[in-house]
Parts: C-alpha cells; sequence; structure tokens
C-alpha cells in the first residue's frame, strides 16, 4: 500500500469514527435543534478532513507490522485515534496560540467562533476515545495497555503544553536550550514518534523495547525543530507541502530552538530588543520587525545552530532505530518505518 | 454514611486520580521545568476541590446500591469520574461563557489565564477516563458499559453545549420553549440525573429501566430550572450555598426557560427591548439594564411560569422513581435515592 493509499484509509477510520453530518436527521428535535446539531456534527469532521500525510498514524501501523503483528482492524483503529488526538489538540492549540490559520485555512475558532470550536475539540477528544473503547471487543488485543499508554502520552501533552503556555504567560523568550528541549519532549515528541512505536509493539503484544522510546523521542525533537526551521527558511515551499505562512512563527511569537539560542548568544541590548519585537499580540507585529528579527538571527546562527541540534538528533535517533528495526520480525514493514522516519533525518543544511 | 461524608469519600477519589502537586519533584527536569510541572499539577486540583455537594456521584453510589450492587471500588470510581467530569467541563463552560466566577471565586481563566486554563481541563478530562479504565481490572464489572454509557452522555452534552453556544453566537434570544428544554436535556439533564441513575444500574450488572432514564430527565430538567429561578429570586441565599450573584444570569446574557417566556409572551416592543438589554458583553450591561428586565420579567409572569414548568417536571420524575424504587432490591439505599433527588421536586412557589 503506498504512504497516500495508507493515509486516505486511516481517513475513512476516522471519518466513521465521527457521527456523519446527517445522522440527526432522524431524531426526535425541532428542526432548528435538527439543523444545529447536524452542523456541529460537520465540524466535528473539519480538522480530521485537514490532516494531510497522517505520519503518526502510519508509524502506528508500520510499527505493528515490523513488531510481527497484524495490521487489521486494531492497528486501524489506533492509528486513526491518534489522528484524532492530533485533530483535536491543533483545535484547542490553535485557541491558546491565538493562530490565525492551520494548513492554509481559518483556524476553526476563526471559522466558528472560540466557544463553538472548543466544544468541538472536547466532542472529538470524547469520539477518540469511543473509538480506542472498540479494542475492547477485538480477541487478542492488550487493550488496556494501548488505553493507558494513551492516557499517559496525553498527559505528558498537556504538561508539555503548559510549560509552552507558561512561558508565554509569563512574557519570557530567554527559555534556555534545556528548557525548550523539556518542552517540546513533552509536548511532541512523545506522541508524535515515540508513542506510534511503542503502540505498534503492544498491538503486536510485545514490551516495547526502551531504546525504541529513546529514539523515538529524539527524531520527535528533530521533527519539531525541523518544523521550526523551515518555517524560517525562505526556500521552503510555504503554500503548498508545508501550508504555513513564512515566517508564521515570528509574527506569532512562538518559542523556537531558533530564538532560545538568540536570547542565549544576544548581546544584552540585542536580547532586549528581540523580547520587545516578540512580545505583544501578533496584530503589533510588523513585517519590519519580522526583518528585523531574521537579521538579528542570521547575525547570531541561531538559524544554523537549530539545525545542527536537529541534525544531529535525528542521526542518533534513525541509527538506534535501524539497530532495533534489524532484530524486529517484520522485514518490509521495518523498512516501511524507516521511510517514514529517514525525511526527518533528511540533513538540513 | 451521612451526605457530606460521602461527598468526602468522592473527592478523596477525585484527589488520588490526580497527581499530587508534588508529584514532579523526582523527575529528570531542570528546576524551572519542575516548579512549572509542579503549578500545573495543583491547578489541576482547583475546581476538583470547589465542588460542593457532589449530587452526581452521590446519586451513582445510591442508584448502585439500590439496584443491589455493591458501593466498593468500582461505584467510587464510577462517581469520582462523574465528578471529574463535571470540573473539566465547568472549566471550558466558564471559558466558552466569559464567566467571571465559579462558586464564589474567580472563574480559573481568570485566575490563571485562558490558555493555561483550556489545557487544564483537557488534562482534567484525560484522567478522568484513566480513572475510568481501572475498572478494566475490576472483577464482576462491565466496564465497557460503564465507558459506553460515559463516551454517549458527554456526546450528548456537548451536543447540548453546542445548540446553546449556537443560540449566543447567532445574538438570538427567542429560542422557543422547546428548544430551550432540548437544549436544557442534551446540556443537563442526561449527566446530572440520568446518567448516574444508569450508571448505578450497569455497575450492578442490571440492564438500566428506561422509565428511568425518563424520570431522570425530567428531574435533570427541573433541576437546571430550578438553579434558573434561585438565580432570579432576592430570597436566595447567594453569598453561600448557591455561589452565584443575584442575577448573574442576566448580567451574562444567559439563555433560561424564563428568557424563552419572556420572548414568547412580551409585546413585539418589549422584545425587542429585552434583546437590546441582554446583548452585547457582559460588560456592557447595567445594573440599570438588569432592573429592567427584572421589571420584564415580572410584568409577563415569566419566572412563575418557569416555576411551574420545573415543579411539574420534577413532580412527574420523582413519581416515577417513586414507583420504580419500590421494585428495588436495595430499599435503603433507594430511600437514599430519593432523599437526593426530593429537595430537586420541593415546591419553589
Amino acid at each position: 500500500m503506498t504512504d497516500e493509499a495508507l493515509a486516505s484509509t486511516i481517513r475513512d477510520r476516522m471519518r466513521t469514527a465521527l457521527p456523519a453530518t446527517a445522522h440527526a436527521a432522524d431524531r426526535a428535535l425541532t428542526a432548528a435543534s435538527r439543523a444545529s446539531v447536524e452542523r456541529f456534527h460537520s465540524l466535528l469532521h473539519d480538522y480530521p478532513r485537514r490532516i494531510g500525510k497522517m505520519v503518526r498514524g502510519r508509524l502506528v501501523i508500520h510499527s505493528t507490522q515490523a513488531h510481527g503483528g497484524s495490521t487489521d482492524e486494531p492497528a486501524l483503529t489506533v492509528a486513526a485515534a491518534l489522528e484524532l488526538f492530533q485533530a483535536w489538540v491543533l483545535i484547542h492549540d490553535d485557541i491558546e496560540d491565538g493562530s490565525e490559520t492551520r494548513r492554509g485555512s481559518p483556524a476553526l475558532h476563526r471559522l466558528a467562533g472560540m466557544p463553538v470550536a472548543l466544544n468541538v475539540g472536547d466532542a472529538l477528544h470524547v469520539y477518540m476515545w469511543r473509538l480506542l473503547h472498540e479494542l475492547l471487543d477485538a480477541p487478542g488485543v492488550d487493550a488496556k495497555a494501548v488505553l493507558d499508554e494513551f492516557g499517559s502520552m496525553i498527559s505528558r501533552t498537556a504538561e508539555g503544553q503548559h510549560l509552552d503556555l507558561s512561558f508565554v504567560h509569563e512574557g519570557r523568550f530567554d527559555i534556555g536550550e534545556d528548557a525548550y528541549l523539556e518542552m517540546v519532549t513533552l509536548k511532541t515528541a512523545h506522541y508524535t514518534v515515540a508513542s506510534p512505536l511503542k503502540l505498534g509493539a503492544l498491538l503486536s503484544g510485545v514490551e516495547p523495547d526502551p531504546a525504541l522510546v529513546g529514539a523515538g523521542i529524539d527524531l520527535g525533537v528533530a521533527f519539531q525543530i525541523r518544523d521550526d526551521v523551515l518555517n524560517l527558511r525562505r526556500d521552503t515551499d510555504h503554500s503548498s507541502e508545508y501550508g504555513k505562512e513564512f515566517a508564521g512563527d515570528l509574527y506569532e511569537g512562538k518559542r523556537t530552538l531558533i530564538i532560545a539560542h538568540l536570547m542565549a548568544t544576544a548581546s544584552k541590548a540585542d536580547a532586549d530588543e528581540v523580547t520587545r519585537l516578540l512580545s505583544g499580540p501578533r496584530s503589533q507585529r510588523s513585517p519590519t520587525a519580522v526583518t528585523r528579527l531574521l537579521d538579528l538571527i542570521e547575525r547570531y546562527g541561531s538559524l544554523r545552530h537549530a539545525q545542527n541540534v536537529a541534525d544531529a538528533r535525528a542521526a542518533s535517533g534513525l541509527e538506534r532505530i535501524r539497530s532495533l528495526a534489524a532484530t524486529l520480525p517484520g522485514r518490509a514493514a521495518a523498512g516501511r518505518l524507516l521511510a517514514v522516519l529517514e525525511p526527518v533525518a533528511q540533513r538540513l543544511s
């Protein structure tokens, strides 16, 4: 199955986990309430439709096969649930970060208003668990182990999000590289790579190798830093594949490794200027301010530094995954797993 | 066990379902990240601590015993999970409604900022499911049935919340009594009374009597209308027991049965004035506007009408519960169940 076909299979599974838009048609409701519930159900499908490559879901499928498990219904269920997690967490993140767009379209709270979007995210969260609970009827699956992994994965993600939001709340940009790496490990690396790899093992009835988790965290951290680096490179195709405006992270005042490095290495005067330029809401940030920030990032080599960190973490993670993959029973699937992870480890510089 | 002792037992179980504030102390994090994670964990405990009487949790316990089940660990687990649901949904509702206070203290988003509070609500949502998943290890409990009931209960609550938010988003107050009752059935009645009663049956391995659900919805609707009526009565003790400022619902522009009746019966000119007075953010509503609204509510008998509807629904629900209770194996517990529900059915007028 090609990457596209697999992504499309996962998308179909996500869709069937949600109420159909016309689900409310036969309910004993007044016409106005029925129309409103139908609109609600259609909003549930919005972000799931926007998610493109299903990297996390595909990692679950490949990891399951690589560990000798079957990719029948249970693995597909977990892959779709992980992408539903991604959907609701992005809706809530977009509200928390005041983001304008998501994958080239207005963020859900810009389309439907913040209160409605928040509630849609909560409903998707519930449908994620309802989908996972179908595993309880699947023979031969340790559903409890999968549910426990989801529970701790989401708790960690929320902790990481709290670290990020605390920096924002305190107006701090001098967060230090160590604190940045802790934040992104909790917020992104677990659910993006480490947990998908672990879930594949659990679905195959295998205790996950601790090395798998360490490697997954390396690759997940690299994945996030690459994302932040690509956002500040003019040679990225910002319109299509990447789907985020050039330097959008600077307009949004986002904490990244690039900013952490800049703040740690810049002169006092320059660091103060960076703080001033990045503070306040997005609407106050002019293109001139962003150009000035890009100049400072260039002068202090912060983009280059972030690229180097991403390259090193990716290379380390990939090397460990390669050694592990050689010991796994599903050789062909291990190859597909590596094929998903290798682009993350492609050198940026 | 007294009501207070039972509420306190449920509270202890909620507390142990959440990470202790000092949970992060032994984690390999920089001091700054550790302090931030500890602060996050302490915020998780805020709303659970504010919830007072644990009506919903106590209904689960009494219903379980009334159906012949045991109130050991599993029933307590479900009661605590239901109160954790109440905690996270209140945090998110307060954000969605722009509420200033919750039980006499500032709402969480006023204390910690909206982004942090939203994320705390998400984390509590996860801990609610993690607590429920402990049932999978409990012998003799149909955990899948309990999880399914929680899933459909929360989905319904989100639909009801969407109906409410849609009225707000459209700036509509002329919502009609039928639409109001549909909204409050989905948003409040299921999780407040109907689901707790059903969960007690499921925990006892008994198929819930459909009459139980109908009665629960009657009582749940009555419960909500009473709450709205009490908010507009000067003789309510607004400082302690009730914990919400007098006429706070009018300041917040909340849709209630009182407003639905007023809009449906007022002259065109008066209805237009009501819409004008209730529209816009809370900060634009003066005490003079609220006094004028109270005058109109008095003139059209809308408070009296809402009281009558609440009284009728409560009487009907309670009568059905009484007949059912007489057939249940746990007589003493059925009596305690009725003792929790009877105050809801006390005549308001």
